[in-house]
């Protein structure tokens, strides 16, 4: 290894919203000679501009845009453990041939994470794959960021937590197969289709979609009387946007209350 | 109530870097009036000062600091369910006087909260409470802060979560009954004494305390291995400080692994 490190920073930026950056984030970007894009093809065109304008606002010198695009995907693989760890390890493979050709020894680049880049996010995976093949030497840091999670409380105002008790923050899917229990606050992430049908509708939902940005929505209320409009505002949402971001937070209704 | 309603700022300061502030925070503490201590007693001179540095710096005019302490707790109530009830209104009635003679109308006011307001926090519990008495006009805006959860996984550059996994976040006491099922990651918080004994000595524990400061200490590592260490290491800089403020996440080891 070389004796000068790459020095690579993950940082989290927020949800959409560019006040979300913390002290932390704004010193971190300044001196970045370069910012590595991880599957543009997956951004939208807003998230793209968001990222940009960030860059814009807070890396004080020139900087590099570097795009390193997933690897294709199988889509129906025989193996299909060896082929997820085949497929991983050609995104870490391709990001360390990014860092060694777009950074010189010394230099600093920054890969910005959407919310916080300890949840629900691939990047601190890859680094971990990229440092286990020991061929390029890197400095790693991490810069929290707010997350989806917390810009949903923040709009509500509502606490995460009941009084004492244990927080879940999962996935749909998961969710789907049963209420944890001894939990009374769930928060669903990654929900492609949120599947309310099987769930109390005596359960608190407080909803948010594009959190953080100017086409805010937010909805709570008794499960039962707003899981219809959420899902019908969301559908139209998505038409209208061609994408959506969103998450939501279920309680059990009389739990916690004030013991 | 009043037409011009006092605004209240509820916002989330880091766990005690004071670059964890968010841009959001920082604009937010610019025009603030005055700034509300809840329970002054249960800060440490370190605590104190650190919020202390933070107005300095970022509230852009002479303001007034109040502090509301909590009124006395019985410790052993007959009633408890009620004795709690009547604490915690008791809690609302003394911020709310705190706000009718500490802010004119039209004035905005802070909280300043460590970490995420949404997180084991009362605040939004207690404003609420003030809400719901319907006596004072106030309009309450939550800003997020960086929570320690956070702080601890981007300190030890480790995800939250394993791929595709469920987040459950508790409390020791809580964990002592049971590893939550369906479950890889656990981040506990609220610990007095951490008790790992009866847990599985695989888990991998990545523990942090002080997270941010300049006291801040680290271990991680297989739980078996670390454990010791991590309750001796605590007890004496508990010693040593005279307060300790910690949390970690427990992880299944195989969780996960690249699939």
């Amino acid at each position: 290894m070389s004796e000068h490190p790459r020095t690579i920073r993950v940082i989290g930026i927020g949800t959409g919203d560019p006040e979300h950056l913390t002290l932390q984030a704004v010193r971190a970007l300044a001196d970045v000679a370069a910012v590595f894009v991880l599957d543009k093809r997956a951004e939208t065109a807003d998230l793209v501009t968001a990222r940009r304008r960030i860059c814009e606002a807070h890396i004080a010198r020139p900087y590099r845009l570097v795009t390193v695009d997933d690897p294709p995907r199988e889509r129906r693989p025989a193996d299909y453990a060896a082929t997820v760890e085949a497929w991983h390890a050609a995104r870490a493979a391709r990001l360390e041939a990014a860092f060694a050709d777009g950074l010189g020894t010394g230099e600093v680049g920054a890969l910005l994470v959407w919310g916080d880049p300890a949840l629900y996010d691939s990047t601190l995976r890859i680094l971990e794959r990229i440092e286990a093949r020991g061929r390029l030497a890197l400095a790693c840091e991490v810069v929290p960021g707010i997350s989806s999670v917390q810009v949903l409380c923040a709009r509500h105002a509502v606490p995460l937590n009941t009084i004492g008790g244990a927080i879940c923050i999962t996935t749909g899917r998961r969710l789907a197969a049963g209420w944890p229990p001894d939990t009374d606050s769930v928060v669903v992430m990654l929900d492609g289709d949120p599947a309310f049908a099987g769930l109390d509708p005596d359960l608190t939902i407080h909803w948010g979609a594009y959190l953080g940005s100017p086409d805010e929505i937010l909805v709570a209320g008794r499960l039962g009387d707003v899981g219809e409009e959420i899902r019908s505002l969301r559908a139209e949402a998505r038409a209208r946007h061609g994408w959506i971001m969103d998450i939501y937070l279920l309680t059990r209704r009389d739990a916690g209350r004030g013991v």
